[in-house]
């Protein structure tokens, strides 16, 4: 089943779309919104599952061309975002640019921030920024949405919590990063809205590719139209989504409806490219001495998309640029 | 005008309560719940405010009494807390007692962590931990709630989005923190759900103790029924609610129903002991070289409450004891 939500309100309107993304149909007797639905899963989820058989059937007449602009992020606001960094070959790299050794328990313990979740942008919305110094990343990773986990969950049992997958442009402000972190209390202003892909899907829609902790198939980023990285997000994924869960739930249950995010996908093998510019920049650091890919430009794109085996988008296409915003 | 939330589903049942706390009314034609009124406060705010005026007049028959103990917390799951530590009185004696300078920027750079906002405790619910080795301490705090605010507001224009004032306690594991912090990510696992004050209040119903930007009162902290603390909420704030405001804007829209903490209220003149443990202890450490009161114990009591000119608590009391949680 894919899902979406049309922008409209606060909060969407819940779309049902086929498989192929090629139309979708709104559900306001089953559920309003994405988050209603979340909270009434149980009861909402095999009613939604026969509105996705009969409009990928093509037996529903109220269903629509499905344009991806009109969309929002399948939450547009969301009760939790809490971003993992668990592809620790990336955490290493970027520590071995700056010439600090990383910690050996980074190995086993999960590094995880809490993101801003009261607004997302939608896959095709401009990324708003203030000044092209704040030195403006994109990071595409893959997320997952749960239901209400308990406090004290083991990673074991943490699996079927699991309930829907979405792509992520977790957009990071690595100049205002340092400083930050300086600080001590973690990312804020250097971490502003995050966007996620048109659909968000249950695991059964990956079929093989999802083993019930990771998704192996290639992460697709392009800039500015050209191919940046393909790394595949089931290759050196140190922690899985189960494990980003227990450790999330250590001290408190999760809410229906938490975002969990994996990190930056990225693989030890180079030649897949990356998914930030930050690693491209480290790994030019490594080679050259100094960085050569500049952070994002007012008017740059960014396109983050996964495929199926038969080369067809799965979750549809983070598409976005970077504006000049200018306050009032 | 106060506002409470009856506990009800996942985001409670709105009330209008009386001034004096004694009887609510519900509101299900104006607002179900908190943030259905937040999200369309403009419309809403004057059908509210005319209830209040009602309810209190002993006009409406609806009108029932009130028990704090029926009452979640006024957003018992928020789209976003965002907590300042605005007293840094507070943080240069945390960093004095194990020997390490504050930068000076501190005194003119916000500190901010991004807080879980999915579930919140209720006034009088338990604290849940699975262990007293975690290091459980409170922190009263004061809380405004904004309406939505746009990227880059200055400091000097944001003091009108302050919508609703309330009291936290905003639970802290404290042996969890230096690992966590040690990472570099900020707080995660050593801040679990916050608790609030059964009631929100319109900035009015502080009278001359709200100047636009901080409140003028002290903050009461009883543990174990004998008094800890009663530190002036208006006094050492380094950073006012508007420059919190401010802050947390910089790089992104805030949406209405952000909650933004002023951090552990503390005052420079002692006397008037501390809104946390950890601040009892440092000086504990200072004067006597280690540390002589314990974390909560299991069963420990502690309440917050704020009182008016005339002795009338102004948002009811936040009144927990911590409980053993023990995972399934």
């Amino acid at each position: 089943m894919k899902l979406a939500s049309l922008r409209h309100g606060r909060d969407g309107e819940l779309l049902v779309v086929a498989g192929d993304l090629s139309r979708a149909v709104k559900v306001p007797d089953i559920a309003a919104t994405l988050q209603a639905a979340l909270d009434d899963w149980v009861r909402v989820e095999p009613q939604l599952q026969e509105v996705s058989r009969r409009v990928h059937a093509g037996e529903l007449a109220d269903a629509f061309p499905l344009d991806p602009s009109t969309l929002a992020a399948p939450l547009p606001r969301a009760y939790q975002w809490a971003d993992g960094s668990a592809y620790v070959n990336h955490v290493e790299l970027v520590r071995q640019a700056r010439g600090a050794a990383m910690p050996e328990s980074f190995w086993t313990d999960p590094l995880m921030y809490q993101g801003g979740s009261d607004g997302f942008y939608g896959p095709c919305e401009d990324i708003l920024a203030a000044s092209e110094e704040w030195g403006v990343d994109f990071e595409a990773e893959v997320a997952v949405i749960t239901d209400d986990v308990p406090m004290g969950i083991a990673a074991a049992v943490a699996g079927p919590h699991i309930k829907l997958l979405m792509l992520v442009n977790d957009v990071s402000l690595r100049n205002l990063i340092p400083g930050e972190l300086a600080k001590g209390f973690g990312f804020f202003q250097s971490k502003p809205a995050s966007a996620f892909s048109p659909m968000a899907l249950t695991p059964d829609e990956l079929g093989e590719a999802w083993d019930g902790a990771k998704v192996h198939l290639p992460l697709r980023v392009w800039l500015n139209e050209q191919p940046f990285g393909q790394p595949n997000a089931g290759v050196d994924m140190t922690f899985d989504f189960p494990q980003l869960i227990a450790h999330a739930a250590r001290t408190r249950h999760l809410s229906a409806g938490t975002v969990i995010g994996s990190g930056t996908v990225s693989n030890t093998d180079r030649s897949q490219g990356a998914c930030c510019l930050a690693e491209r920049r480290m790994l030019e650091v490594l080679t050259y001495g100094a960085a050569r890919t500049p952070y994002l430009r007012f008017g740059d794109r960014v396109r983050i998309e996964m495929l199926d085996a038969a080369g067809h988008s799965l979750f549809g296409a983070i598409d976005q640029r970077l504006r000049e915003y200018r306050a009032q």
